[in-house]
């Protein structure tokens, strides 16, 4: 009766100790003692390598150490019977609220500008909109969206959204499907993206979809915030909407390729604000308490919360 | 029956156009007739020439340009009995609390070192801590600061707060006088000041005040956030602090003098953010008809709103 622990790209140790600290009871295993050890019932993932959950015969349920699953339903030998279940954690999603109305506050600030103005010892008054005359587009209404959507209202933003399929946000105008998607890039000054990435969703962020936003917004040209995941968006279309100042500024945590290549000119662009996947990073001490305590209700016979629709890929 | 529009160190033509948009039928004189002018019966100023106000005998009332108005009191020949007026905007209020909440996310977020990051093509996540860990102390509990504890709450941080005489606050821990002072600089993480300018906060912010604050943060040390008056700080003790690591880093709006020097080493301390006093610029579209509406009241006999208790000084 033991928990598989399977990582790459990051050292599992602070997982695993939070983990018994929060469920000092379980036995944690880092790796199956072979492709079929019988004592694995649970696994916590993140870009587990591929197969290693193929053929665990008791296998019960596969948590994911964040709130996106992508990493874990594009290994095709998962067991396609076996719930997938994503994090859904406050501090999560605190985290992820500060990152956007951060970014978003710093392009309507004029962060760059001033910067660039204090190294040259400049003192310049720039005039500034207020927020209520920029519209926010958030894209994605997930746990994620609908937190940072509500912030960014609370901030003064009008704020509109949109998801797949039909979602009710208080406060917030909202709009589903391919006619909604337009809607929303004809109408957002600021794009949020927060969404998860499917097969839908791969690539979407490309010269097509950037040529659909404003022509001009209260700032400039449009601000484009990617906080989901770096596989939506393609760096070149975003660097060529920059060089045409078709976008005004960008804040990329998440890109094509992570961590970014050396020899990307996103880097040393001077609207582009760069972070190294960090908007929303899990906390161990704060997350892994809720996925043992999953654990410890689904061996009671209790039912599993936040199981991701393999189907829909989130 | 004019009304006088005085003010030092900008261009006060596009105040003048934005009054005469929302009351057309007023008559806006820069300068009066004589310093005896009887047409006169407001003023409406941002640190206006010395004694301009002094012998006018039928000014009935004084409006500052602002929120803050010891640039006005500062002027001991405006007669004692004509009422001097602040502005209460929520445009104002709004662009305030938006630079507290994005300097405090600034901070929290690690803005200056994942800048720092960028510029050297390092891609390196830091550990930061969650809002609920990081206890904001905000210093002036006016319409700006209440305004400015309630969003910097809905973001997650535990807000504590100070002003001279008691008062409430929802979901805020307020304190006051001299002990209540002690408490908040001796608790604060983050210290955002939003004081007045009075005989007793000019020059607040010295060595002895720096020297009450936390030892340690969450941080590192203490983060200073002015956006009040830069008569209430001392730079010279602020770069000390700086330099002695006592204070992690700072968002300066103000400073002892304005514009910032040249040869003043906050422009170029790499933990020193500075804005030419434009943290809440007024917006003379927003604003004006606040001020002509409040006139066009009087003259109907109306009380005046947000008169200044001349003797506090705010």
């Amino acid at each position: 009766m033991s928990i598989l622990l399977s990582v790459t790209g990051f050292d599992p140790t602070r997982w695993r100790d939070a983990m018994l600290r929060a469920a000092p009871s379980e036995t944690i295993v880092l790796r199956p003692s072979s492709s079929r050890d019988e004592t694995i019932r649970y696994a916590v993932v993140w870009r587990q390598p591929p197969s290693v959950l193929s053929e665990l015969p008791n296998l019960e349920a596969i948590f994911s150490l964040g709130a996106g699953v992508d990493h874990i339903l594009a290994d095709r030998t998962v067991p396609p019977s076996v719930p997938v279940v994503r994090i859904v954690a406050p501090d999560l999603t605190n985290r992820m609220s500060e990152y956007v109305v951060w970014r978003v506050l710093d392009h309507l600030r004029r962060g760059a500008t001033y910067r660039a103005q204090q190294a040259a010892r400049i003192w310049n008054e720039r005039r500034q909109p207020a927020a209520a005359e920029v519209t926010v587009g958030v894209l994605g209404l997930g746990e994620l969206g609908r937190d940072a959507a509500a912030k960014l209202r609370l901030m003064g933003f009008p704020v509109i959204g949109w998801s797949r399929g039909p979602r009710e946000v208080e406060g917030v105008e909202t709009f589903h499907g391919e006619e909604g998607l337009s809607e929303v890039l004809t109408r957002s000054d600021i794009l949020v993206v927060l969404l998860p990435l499917t097969a839908e969703t791969r690539g979407l962020i490309d010269d097509e979809f950037l040529s659909r936003l404003k022509r001009e917004t209260p700032l400039g040209t449009p601000i484009l915030i990617n906080a989901g995941r770096g596989a939506l968006q393609r760096d070149s279309a975003i660097l060529r909407a920059l060089n045409d100042n078709r976008l005004m500024e960008v804040s990329l945590d998440v890109f094509e390729r992570e961590p970014l290549p050396q020899d990307s000119p996103l880097w040393r662009h001077p609207r582009v604000f760069v972070t190294p996947h960090a908007a929303a990073s899990s906390d161990p001490a704060a997350l892994a308490p809720l996925i043992t305590q999953q654990i410890a209700a689904h061996r009671r016979g209790e039912p599993l919360r936040h199981v991701v629709d393999r189907r829909a890929g989130y």
